[in-house]
């Protein structure tokens, strides 16, 4: 065990199996970009306010860069007897640069530091998560220009209810995620916040130049208050509850792809890429990367409710507990970004059997609500109108016929107010053109959708 | 049991534990003002567009008025066989106008119709919500103001760390607060939709005009695609995320006011009329309310949990699950509701205990920072200053001794480069002082802090 | 206002919003008859061991029984200043019975009572559950002994594997709902246990008879430790988790009928009792019930979790934070009863569709693995023989043909191995009937899991 | 990209991204000692029951077992594509001995052969887990009965409540402990259940001995149906929430620690071994170890939260979401047993301050209810004695006195009933042991519970 860089007034060392148990560099190692990034502003600021000379300004700041070089290549030596990224980093640059290293700490406390190299990662993934929303926004978007013609049935219940545009039902998944992306912007400016120069929580009686280190790493603003800067954990709760809607609405669109590519609705391929076999089954063809998006949502909220509890009842202002924050939100990183990746891949290599879906369309009586439709155009109040063509789906069930089938004299026995025109109100495709209010499924209004999310697109990036 | 509105195609009626275990009238009747408000609205669009007469129109509106009244006076009599509130309303509607009710439904669902409820509940509720919270933030800034001149002991790991202003303390709760109003209202903007005329999910053939009901109902802006509209309950969740992070700000104030108020820190008085006594220990004054603001922080976060749990892996576009979205979301704005109030309540009466505060300050070493920033200044770097302090303050205990209590010659003895001024430097109110960084805790930043606070408010209301 | 019960040493008032914050007799009321019942045997322990007279005893048990009454009949005045269903009744006899009523609470405080009521509730509740779990398990096991010839294929990933019959999967249900009887029944072994006593959580110094009271009251064991048994809340936390382990069973039974009833399977009618319709599209016939049942394991999960946070870094002993373990207790409790009564009846009603099932049997290649079997056991290694059998189905699938169509010639051009004997292994009801492995899907083994499953009900109750 | 074991009929390979997303032998090669001795006993009953020769089953064995030794060498080359870690040894197998490594895949599944994996593991682990809360428990019973003269508070709502002995609130840790080896040995037999035979879920038609193998591998009982057996995680999320309900109760401790080792409340001394330094501040001496684990149980209470999530409304059989179990499981299990390892060495440092423990007995009045008890015993009832005594407490604070400070005159100011003797009952001892109730804290009480652990312990294990 190493000598700690607080062990000044401690007797003893700290136990094995302490230092193993309260132990970060095994996970916050990820960040070393960041820290030394945030270090070497730091320093460039602690030589700006006269702090410290500028020799020594330089000479930390060739040694952080030197250190980065070596955890690049996998030659730094992480120690856990370091505790963490900050200390093992610390350590390598004093055996470096002497007291010019041990000068870096001026200033500044590690409740401030772990908080600047977080919000940079996560500015960062933020950044990167929206990108790969908007690529797979736009994908709905253009399956959707791409497959025009296709109607298939809406389900509610699923059952099916009303024949629709398939283009229709996509952008719903583009309505979906663009909500994301305004949710992942607005948290990104909560994140994208600089807490460096709060020190422990009471800020610092050194003359420090926060607005000068914030501008170095980039941040948009500056924490206000140095308490609730070591003790804010909010950005970490909200960039997860982000990535939870997300990925809650990713699980919805595998479900419907593990249906889709169930034979009994046959309504995708996936493509061998995409899915796998059995072990045991030769003919097996899964659709695993769904199921797996959908079982990773569950892991994402599993993280979010972690966080809320973690902060739960805590007081101010920095605990320890709260180091227990950066498992989640790595985790939330890596699998959110790994699932966009691999349903936009997947949804290029798509697809969609037009025949099974309209097969669908057939046996559901969807445009039962179209005859209801009629009937109060001709004056039927709607509720009536909906009690006599309950009437006639049970009539025509009983009979084994669509309503398509049924004979305008067996429509009529059920209404005189129907006539030859009903069975063009009753075609699959004249029902959805019908469709036409705003937001509704005519072809006319996703062409509109379409366009706008174009336009949208043109204007986000 | 009554007859069901949608009954045309049923042989047989709903069996009696089916309809117990799927009504919603039980608690979706609080909606019964959104929803005459929407129905109104409603016909008013399907009268000047042409889809029913005049006559009709008015004969709904004030039956519906009627109605309305009946439940204001608790005259209605809600049937569990009509489900929900809708068809509740809907029905007596019938009763009283005949035909011209029947035709209220015209070109609208349930589908479209109870989020247009939801939303203009939800819609005033987090109105009213982010009301309170601007209340209570404004107290923490007052409270800030009134209380300047104490100083008492930051906490780090609940050890005492550094002195700080109790005012820059109270004044981290103002931060919170003020991102929990931001997240609320950007939250707002998406609650703040129009989805009537979405009908089941595939629009209506009927002239509607979405626009005209979205301005008669005072909405923002309208959803773009029908399916969506109806399979979405992002905003439910996104709500009660921001609730759940309020919350946890709330459970940390409360714990900190248990533990302040225990005997044991003793800084604030609570009140009589915010504390409760034991059925059998007649000495106990117990901080009820801010033990039941942090346990009802659980439950919140159950009702975040259970809200995103219910949506995941549900295919579009509505299933009956979502019905389950009213509950955990009423719950939710009741309870946040609730102890918004009683907090804003009980602040107005706390009372701090100076004395405590700063009797809390001795015997904690909280000016060794000090010490080491002292010598760090004398071009001691700052680790080895640092190390020297752990010792001074190892020292110091060994003795029974206050930083303060220590000789010129004892910290000598550590350390040439410490002379007669250290003792400047360790005051309570000097160390405060001194952290007059940007955000820290120096008297003149604190009033910074809260002539910005003031000025924020003045512009957010 | 009415004063509180514990006043005595309160100069003001609880405040009139705190008092609304604080009250549980909204909810708690429930418990009134196990309140009662905790009361009478404390009294009349309190009268044999000399603690109080016989008359007094005696005055304050008709006070209770009328009290019960009172309340039964609904003509008890429930006072929110009161705060709960405790202090309503003792308030109610001290009124009745004057200086009798006000001996009540000797020897006991609100922590050990409410407690006790507490288990008393669970306890019954639990039993009831049990039963109900019991119900549902056996008509898993006569909907298998009733449709015992049915084959139809196991689905892994959704996909169609092998051809089982719907008995053995039937039974599977059976197999859940007995692991959760096992947990409920050791469940309730903790739950069983009095606290009785323990009074604030020191015990008391009155000569009190611990044994008796916990006789007196059914209950099983008896609290070892008076700290721990105010403490306590993990019989409530273990209690919501079996329920919803047994949710969680319910909503895979629930997706799977809500699959099965789509047009897609058509594999079972619901019956008119247990589906409903829609507002607008009048064909529609839902299955509401599986969605919600689905939909409300949510609700539980969120309850489930709210316990377990609340609890989440409580120090001992009594906190007011556990008074939000009531609602979701209740809640719980109320769910899952109505949920297994549902499903208990529409089971009842539900009707299997075997022509369908036959259908789906086709087009899966679910004998895919019969053919790799039957080349194994000819020698073939197992991973070469499901090599081969691959291709066999790639080939079928380009030719659009089923394993059944192939020639023996073409069998042989992937295999010499395979004889004209391959026909009979790839019927679907030979493939069924081969997999005779203890567990496995032969009507033998199904028989046999049957007759095991009775013989256990037999034992269980 | 290798070949994947089930490619036969596959025409293009796995998408890169996918291959990345969907394998699991990143995490589940911590299973490859479960997984070769469930393998060898496969192969020995293959080759007992005539399905493969002695000298295939001879080959196999050997590769196994050489494959063991290069994994446990760390040389073996773990493949990506190769997905988990059954197929990595399968395929290495395969390399080793030809045709006979080909065949021991025959008669199994990866369904059924990962839950022998992982049963096989999470027995152990539990057996792991139960032996380190076995120790724990022993802890606190042999620190109470190393400490059986202390006294301090009992807090109740944090406070004070009543005098009691130390040991008997550190043997309220005992009991919860106890319940979690009662659960984790009631969840260990529902995990110690071969699933082995029962293939894809349908079994098989091999002549398999499922008795052989499950004895062979040492487990109690035999799944008994094997669409259940492959679709089955009831066990993780058992096991989990035991651990959950165990973490909550550390939580509960480490709250007490944290709270005890502050300057406010200064009960025990943690020791250095266990407390870490500030790296600014150098005085600090923080109980690092009590608040991570606190922070950890929100981590378990995520990973319950997810295990739940994933498997809610998942239809039979096997589904790929289930992949999700491991890391959940995995992480509980490290995490876990580190958070109880690093408890039990901290208590063996902890020491207890008495001084302090004595000193927090003034001040709270914790004797009032030994006044009130009193008044009761001379006949006042006890809700009239309460609130006598409220009175007393209030005279009492605003004197600035202490119950023992009143004046006889000033007692029977209050009542009459007041005679000298009072000044015995309201000494902390004589409260602490006149509460002989059982449970209660007398010292003969908390003796007895001593032993009665002590003989449990000697039962148990």
């Amino acid at each position: 065990m190493a000598k700690k860089a607080w062990g000044g007034r401690f007797a003893s060392r700290t136990h094995n199996v302490a230092e193993k148990f309260s132990e970060s560099v095994s996970f916050d190692r990820r960040l070393y970009k960041e820290d030394i990034r945030g270090s070497i502003a730091h320093v460039k600021m602690l030589h700006k306010t006269g702090i410290i000379s500028r020799e020594d300004a330089d000479r930390i700041t060739r040694g952080l860069q030197e250190i980065e070089k070596e955890i690049d290549r996998g030659e730094f030596a992480f120690s856990r007897s370091c505790e963490d990224i900050h200390l093992n980093i610390e350590k390598r640059l004093i055996e470096k640069t002497g007291s010019s290293g041990a000068m870096v700490h001026t200033a500044r406390s590690r409740n401030d530091q772990v908080l600047t190299d977080t919000r940079l990662y996560l500015k960062k993934e933020t950044g990167e998560i929206i990108s790969l929303v908007c690529a797979l926004a736009r994908q709905f978007v253009e399956l959707a220009a791409g497959n025009l013609g296709v109607i298939f049935p809406l389900y509610t219940h699923m059952q099916r209810a009303q024949p629709v545009l398939l283009s229709h039902h996509l952008l719903a998944y583009y309505e979906m995620l663009k909500r994301d992306l305004e949710r992942f912007s607005e948290c990104l400016i909560r994140v994208d916040v600089s807490p460096l120069g709060s020190c422990a929580g009471a800020g610092t009686s050194f003359p420090i130049d926060r607005k000068m280190t914030a501008e170095e790493l980039g941040f948009r603003s500056i924490s206000k208050n140095s308490i609730d800067a070591v003790s804010d954990r909010d950005f970490c709760a909200e960039f997860v509850f982000c990535c939870s809607v997300l990925m809650m609405h990713l699980s919805r669109l595998s479900e419907e792809l593990v249906l889709w590519s169930a034979k009994e609705f046959d309504f995708v391929d996936l493509g061998d890429g995409f899915t796998t076999g059995s072990s045991i089954m030769p003919q097996k063809k899964n659709p695993d990367m769904s199921e797996l998006t959908r079982g990773k949502t569950a892991r994402v909220y599993g993280n979010l409710s972690a966080l809320l509890v973690l902060m739960k009842g805590l007081p101010l202002s920095y605990n320890r507990d709260m180091q227990e924050d950066k498992e989640p939100l790595f985790d939330t990183v890596d699998t959110v970004k790994l699932c966009l990746e691999v349903n936009i891949a997947m949804l290029k290599t798509l697809e969609f059997k037009e025949e099974s879906m309209k097969k669908a369309l057939r046996g559901g009586f969807v445009t039962a609500t179209d005859v209801a439709d009629y009937l109060a155009r001709k004056g039927v109040p709607f509720r009536s109108a909906h009690e006599t063509v309950g009437k006639i789906v049970s009539y025509a069930e009983s009979e084994g016929k669509e309503l398509a089938d049924l004979e305008l004299s067996e429509y009529r026995g059920f209404s005189e107010k129907i006539d030859e025109d009903i069975y063009q109100v009753i075609t699959f495709s004249g029902s959805a053109e019908s469709r036409n209010s705003l937001g509704g499924t005519s072809a006319a209004n996703v062409k509109k959708q379409i366009l706008a999310a174009r336009k949208f697109f043109k204007n986000f990036m």
